[in-house]
């Protein structure tokens, strides 16, 4: 669709992330270059309706902190090599190609502020783009020197498409439970980080229980992150996020803050908070959640996870990047920004 | 869809085919029993939604005929080794995946005479279902002795990607050409036969040469196969096929059949068949292909590569084996059946 809405490029609470992140990626950013580069050049193919397509994806990843995670997990644990760059473009693949896919799911208009792919070329194109991608970043997963992490990034995307497909069940559930809700977000948004990070520290030669350490910091980041993503779905700025806001409601997808208001809010509050979510009547919905605490409690929790995270990493001996890694953990309470 | 249209079940026709199968298949009959089984084993979860999607795709393959070559290759080769029942069972989900896909990009309300999943559970379930099947094939077939297979099958899927997007890119493109229309059906189709077909030759310890001639079996064979397959599109009954039909017009793609019209037939009957494909008006586009004897013409090209996959094959001594993969690529002209 030509008519697709686009909005700005740039604003100042881009920029400012930006800033923040080129500071926490300062240690890594010669290599995060690499990753880029690499991911550039194998995104390609002989035909040109193929190589535009993928062209038009090359910077749909955003913030890169999947390939981020994994460099300084293994910069933390040791030293960085070639495995580390090429899978650290795998990771990035493979969260591009989950939201080549998501855009289909969400039938999503804006994804980082410009058309998304299926809007611009059709949900066919879409499944078939993402799948190649998929396939493409596996066959790159065995160009590493051993094999743990072709093994490991396609368990955690058979995980993660669980994951998403209990929430695609669960929709219009909005009593769905706090438990089930973590399951969901573990699988489609967390495993991925966790994966990320223990490979980091695995292919810098970390022993199991470190690599594990790596593992769980990513799991409490992608829940913290998800946490925090689904709370802007319901509370940012359409033109701060750069995509298209509230259609978790519109979805019938319940995130934590309603699923808490369920549990928490007396009957009449409940009733009418469940008939704004189906009514797809936001400025009430955020009102009730507002009045029961719904939204300090999800904040709180993505605090909580964030704050495991860093408790998480303890078993590492003290270091600058450790501290770095702490950082990045607050940055992710701080997404609004 | 609850009200999706379900054809019946079994019909004679299909029982012929799966004599004649039976008979071709019944040198790796307790192999191909066991690809079956694993793959059965292999598509499970922990939670019962998922689970019954699952079971629900389990018989969508129906020939196994991609694990049917890798094993009868590796047969023909030598000896069958758990890495072929391992890649068997890689083969047939990677199909699957891309059924499940397939019906997405086709709005397929028919799969083997069941609802397709796609009208069962919705778009993005079908999505989701697909990746993570991809994902589990991918890590599954690490578990061969080597990771060559893992590295062709990936390279394979990729190639199989741009192949259909391809062919989404020329929809209503009619006078593609048969050079571009043969590179569009030897990405979608042919080149995951071929990679099954040397995978099989390779994993019994046959030497380069003798791989390639299986490969370029494979890709002979999977030419021939989407021939007739196209053609069935056109010519089939429903009933006896057990899938939509007619869905290539309807779709705007182009096929073998009515780009050898454009290519030959004088100017009137070119416009006329150009306007019955854009009208849909099947039984006028079957009349004028018939009459520029473009039908034949398709069946003949399919002859060829059938032709050229037996020919490829006297690389090999001459067995019992070898002369049953010639009777297989017969088989696939005969798909009428």
């Amino acid at each position: 669709m030509s008519d697709a809405p686009v909005a700005p490029k740039t604003d100042a609470a881009a920029q400012a992330a930006r800033v923040i992140l080129g500071r926490l990626y300062a240690p890594i950013s010669d290599e995060l270059a690499q990753v880029e580069r690499m991911y550039r050049a194998e995104l390609t193919s002989d035909d040109p309706y193929i190589t535009n397509l993928l062209a038009y994806i090359e910077d749909y990843s955003g913030k890169k902190l999947r390939p981020a995670l994994l460099l300084l997990a293994g910069k933390t644990c040791g030293r960085l090599t070639r495995d580390h760059i090429v899978l650290g473009v795998v990771a990035e693949m493979l969260h591009t190609a989950t939201l080549v896919h998501d855009d289909i799911l969400d039938d999503a208009l804006l994804r980082r502020k410009r058309a998304s792919i299926n809007a611009l070329a059709g949900n066919e194109v879409s499944v078939l783009l993402g799948d190649h991608i998929f396939s493409h970043a596996f066959e790159l997963s065995l160009d590493a020197s051993t094999p743990v992490g072709a093994r490991e990034f396609s368990r955690a995307m058979a995980k993660t498409c669980f994951g998403e497909i209990m929430q695609v069940h669960n929709r219009n559930h909005f009593e769905l439970g706090e438990q089930k809700y973590l399951q969901i977000i573990e699988g489609k948004t967390a495993e991925l980080y966790a994966t990320s990070a223990m490979l980091g520290a695995h292919y810098a030669g970390a022993d199991e229980k470190t690599a594990r350490a790596f593992y769980d910091y990513g799991m409490n980041l992608g829940r913290a992150f998800q946490i925090m993503d689904d709370l802007l779905d319901l509370l940012g700025e359409e033109a701060l996020v750069g995509k298209t806001l509230g259609s978790d409601i519109e979805k019938g997808k319940p995130t934590l803050p309603l699923i808490r208001h369920l549990a928490v809010a007396p009957e009449p509050a409940r009733e009418a908070a469940i008939a704004a979510a189906r009514g797809n009547d936001r400025p009430r919905l955020l009102r009730l959640l507002h009045d029961s605490g719904s939204f300090k409690y999800a904040a709180g929790r993505a605090g909580a996870f964030v704050a495991q995270a860093k408790k998480g990493l303890e078993v590492l001996p003290p270091s600058e990047l450790r501290d770095l890694l702490c950082e990045i953990a607050d940055f992710v309470l701080s997404r609004e920004l």
